[in-house]
């Protein structure tokens, strides 16, 4: 293998696959990224064996071939070069020079034909989705999804499509957050549960913006292209938590709490300060009319705040983990939200206009 | 006591004496803020000892009083508070209400006689200095402070006048940084070691302008105020290294590389990719007619970079810890740079026009 390529582009590639790199492995190729050279295209790839990230960009290849080089190494070490045209040039016993302007490095790399190919995916099942909504889906949920390994399921979001509706739902067994929104286009409906992992670096590579893309959904794994950048992740499989009844149960409320976000947030943050303490997280809401107390007690000395609010329905106490408002209302965007109590079932954040999002947070109990 | 202050003013006076809080501390006063309203001020004041810094805002002081407040916490809290008007309110079981909006916090403080007080220093020997300058006299040299403990005094920089000039040097036992200034005003030839933790608080208290500072300095303890804030620090007591001797050593150089600092801080920072794996960051230097060779070795493979220069003298080629390059080429302004080698002799930095630092560097021996 021998190329040149633009040093900008390259970085950028490596930079983009190495999300994929697996971490903490016993196969150390997991750890490397493959580089193809073919045609007039270098072709990068790196992948955990659950996430597969590739990438093509173009350069004047010399001689085909290819190879695995450390991807930590050779990420950082691309990142920090300024030189606008670099060569690769691989010799016969898999040791790759890296020139720049008059500079050389050389570094030992991995077998190429030990590195895992992806499967192509058929292209029959598929939806269209705008790269914002599609970002939102998953930044707005993501948060909620399980972290221990008690129901495997439950370390991904599911994503659900029905005629044009999009659902993101993530469910960590004491709190769900459910997104909403619009496909471009769908082949039909269709589920798949994302891991987490990979949701996160998806969303990294999405821009806020308008640009379509294309998700193409098998049992097993989904696809999608954002420019040059094709993502592959396998998928969860199993029975996911029944949520729709969870949160149908919950949409009867018998107390209606309308209240200031940024309000609400600030005296959780100054709250968390002593529910923090004592590692629970503990803060209680008390709902009378006109005010919601905030409160919270820690060897350090006891915390109170009042929050205006207008209520309808019946007063209300209860004990939450402050951390699982926090993080809801860090993704909502709204100005005014409501609080939906049912005496000690679980509390729902709905908007006063908005109908896209529900976050439900199941309330601790009390001796 | 019972005070009103404004909330901003009393963060910010929380803010800056949080800085003197001990930590890892067997001793729970040292946690603590003491706060103390008299007359129309509030004193708020913390030390671990060997720091004390002490800053005043003003109150409308009800009640006069002193009491203890939690460190961390008081500190975390003052700042999420976006009100106006606070009220302190200490009642006799020593407990403080912190009132702001409608809203409460109590919390148990310490017991205000057993927090202990900084003696005043007397204001015979001084000196006056600008800001920026102090700043630069620490900042420019604290990271070759010694941090282990063969030689405690080495733990501080030492700070000398002689007439109008002043120094400030540290010394690791590998290499030297030492860089001059000049004061506006002393009151006669002086030295002090101050201990490196004391000088980066410092540091973070100075603005980078041409305010006059005056530093009163005491054999035990210096002191210096900016603005309403009054920072005591101990001093180091023991016989600093020789470092005159050794410089006046190195300064016949047989051969003077004049170098562009930005090339090689960039080529450095490529070569400690590699030689960093290693973990002894060890950066080769030949230099020959024209041309620095930069290089470094790692089972990963081979780096070698060559850097254009202006060469007086002898060939030569040195091993170094590349840190203890790019720390000194951090906080150097020049755009050329000369190193000074002298056989296997130190190696050290100087300015092609500013004379006013020197950095030393002591090459790594070589089987």
């Amino acid at each position: 293998m021998k190329i040149v390529c633009n040093g900008l582009e390259l970085s950028d590639a490596v930079l983009k696959v190495s999300k994929a790199l697996g971490s903490k492995t016993t196969n150390s190729i997991l750890e490397g990224i493959r580089l193809e050279a073919k045609d007039d295209t270098l072709t990068l790839s790196a992948t955990d064996q659950e996430l597969y990230i590739e990438k093509q960009i173009r350069a004047e290849v010399k001689l085909e071939g290819s190879t695995v080089v450390p991807g930590k190494f050779f990420c950082e070490f691309i990142k920090k070069l300024s030189g606008e045209q670099i060569e690769l040039n691989l010799n016969d016993r898999n040791v790759l020079s890296i020139s720049y302007t008059d500079s050389v490095v050389t570094i030992q790399c991995l077998p190429a034909n030990e590195f895992p190919t992806m499967k192509s995916l058929s292209r029959d099942n598929y939806f269209d989705i705008t790269s914002k909504d599609l970002r939102e889906l998953i930044d707005k949920t993501i948060f909620s999804v399980a972290t221990d390994d008690n129901r495997p399921v439950l370390k991904g979001a599911l994503f659900e499509i029905e005629g044009s509706s999009i659902s993101s739902v993530a469910v960590d067994g004491f709190r769900i957050a459910l997104l909403k929104r619009t496909v471009q286009k769908a082949s039909g409906d269709m589920s798949a549960i994302i891991p987490a992992r990979s949701l996160s670096e998806i969303s990294k590579l999405l821009e806020d913006d308008e640009d379509i893309i294309t998700v193409y959904v098998e049992p097993n794994y989904l696809m999608l292209q954002i420019d040059n950048t094709s993502i592959t992740t396998r998928l969860l499989n199993g029975q996911f938590i029944e949520y729709k009844q969870v949160l149908e149960k919950s949409s009867q409320a018998s107390t209606v709490v309308t209240i200031n976000k940024e309000q609400l947030t600030n005296t959780l943050d100054r709250a968390g300060l002593l529910s923090r303490i004592e590692r629970n997280n503990l803060v209680r809401f008390d709902v009378t009319d006109k005010v919601m107390l905030v409160s919270a007690k820690s060897d350090l000395g006891d915390f109170k705040e009042n929050i205006t609010i207008s209520l309808e329905g019946n007063d209300v106490s209860l004990d939450f983990n402050a951390r699982y408002f926090t993080e809801a209302l860090r993704v909502i965007d709204c100005e005014f939200l409501k609080l939906n109590f049912n005496g000690i079932a679980p509390c729902t954040i709905t908007g006063v206009e908005d109908t896209d999002f529900t976050y439900l947070i199941i309330p601790l109990r009390r001796l």
